[in-house]
């Protein structure tokens, strides 16, 4: 269970998702970009565009390696290590309106001084929250976090929760999902090969819950107020992206590959000052779901 | 010279700009939003849509007070102290994609320690940057700077110019013009009174600038591709805004209004992965043209 092992699963994970997504759109078509590090390691970009449900899509892999940044090692209360990090990152941005927004993250860190752990999630940000997809998907999550532990899915639901919060917004980015960060023997009960076990098979999950989405409601109808709306959103995830999140964040502060990292945000957004959705409009109606710590597994949904 | 002479001026010249804009602008109406903040104090927020140039743009006027927040207390070493602060804070987004996006900010600020100091600039982003309305708008520029002090146009165009950097792009925002922070009889040889009216004066040329580039610009005819890039752009002033900006960060971060703040993004943007402009293009030549250091008032135009 050393890196190298770890960096070729993710690999292939890459691999089978890109040629899984592309067969599920029919027309979408992943193109790479192989970067280096100045200070080293690299990456496989690969960005899908105007495929038939995917608008704008990235999975990308990277393995890099060097010397561990300064805000990492003070908040670690080290004066030196190396460190070698690894991992799967993929967002996808559908072209109607009523297919969700997904995000997922797998990855590895370790340091020359033998720390390591693993972090990742999958979350979901529906334009329109369609209440049986929602609960699909927390179910699909739940079943692979009680594979591995009882204790994984109500902490990494409620993490999720709490990280994709839009603080100015006081909204939730969209549904949430699992979200999880360090693991390692220290903070759960598992040895490394089980915590890579789970890692990865949220990896696996990825396809069979967003290809099921994607089927779902790749064929709704929708119109220009629709898609006025999902503009609106993507504003949102926007502004998530840019202001909130850390992953972003420490991309940009310690130059990483800026359209590697910028893959996340949507081909298009929009902002409108003070937009109100109409009183019991289907907006309205998802704006008041994107809130923390709704039950999703267990929602009642309305017919 | 105190705070309520200082934010009836502002109040005024928020006024005044508003009239002058809807009549250059010939369609343009602002509508105001007035609103209090929890903690002391308020705002005027004035938003005007759909004009016959500007497609969105803010006009603020805000007056805040209270407990002065612990991040500035900290810099300045202070246990505790009230604050008082008066602005105008100006954006605006036009139609066309060769009329520049303009941004303009005058403040006041001080606290019942007896420390006070203004602050404040004007700065321009062209879609498309045309040389000769380069040089006018820094000549402006210089022009009400030397009026106060000789010094001044250098040392605030250099701090615009790395104020509005975008570090991850390695691009500046747009073409600079001044920026400027924490004057007071400390950091300059002037004192209250001579600072106000400076301030007051870059507050005053907002209009005769922006007027003017309405005026050679508003008639350009555009296509399909312009428009493209006037997206990308103003994907780059969200990068900028949400990601680099102080004013923005503390706003959100303060709990501050969130649509006022936000008020600065454009109406739409647009991401598109590693977009390289096609060699000798117009936008080719724009993007050549955002660097620091740039000495536009002696910048030998092409013809």
């Amino acid at each position: 269970m050393d890196k190298t092992f770890i960096s070729e699963r993710f690999q292939e994970l890459q691999d089978e998702i890109c040629s899984t997504l592309q067969e599920a759109d029919g027309k979408l078509i992943f193109k790479e970009d192989l970067w280096e590090r100045p200070n080293g390691g690299g990456g496989k970009t690969r960005i899908g565009k105007e495929g038939s449900v995917i608008e704008k899509g990235g999975v990308n892999f990277s393995a890099v390696h060097g010397k561990t940044p300064e805000k990492i090692l003070k908040a670690l209360k080290l004066e030196e290590a190396d460190f070698f990090a690894t991992g799967v990152s993929i967002v996808l941005h559908p072209f109607n309106p009523f297919v969700p927004i997904i995000h997922m993250n797998i990855r590895y860190f370790e340091m020359s001084n033998g720390t390591y752990w693993f972090g990742g999630g999958i979350d979901l940000t529906p334009h329109y929250i369609i209440e049986k997809d929602a609960v699909f998907f927390h179910a699909m999550l739940k079943r692979v976090c009680d594979e591995a532990d009882n204790s994984f899915y109500p902490k990494f639901k409620t993490w999720a929760d709490d990280y994709f919060f839009i603080k100015h917004r006081n909204e939730t980015r969209g549904i949430g999902g699992i979200f999880f960060d360090r693991l390692n023997e220290n903070s759960t009960r598992k040895n490394k090969s089980e915590l890579f076990d789970f890692v990865f098979n949220v990896g696996k999950t990825f396809c069979p819950i967003y290809v099921e989405l994607m089927k779902r409601n790749r064929d709704s109808s929708f119109e220009d107020h629709h898609k006025k709306w999902q503009k609106l959103r993507r504003g949102r995830y926007v502004e998530f992206n840019l202001v909130l999140d850390k992953g972003t964040k420490f991309g940009l502060d310690t130059n990483g590959r800026t359209e590697s990292i910028l893959m996340s945000l949507p081909p298009q957004a929009h902002w409108d000052y003070d937009h109100i959705p109409e009183e019991n409009s289907k907006e309205e109606k998802s704006l008041k779901l994107l809130k923390k710590g709704i039950d999703w597994v267990n929602f009642e949904v309305n017919a």
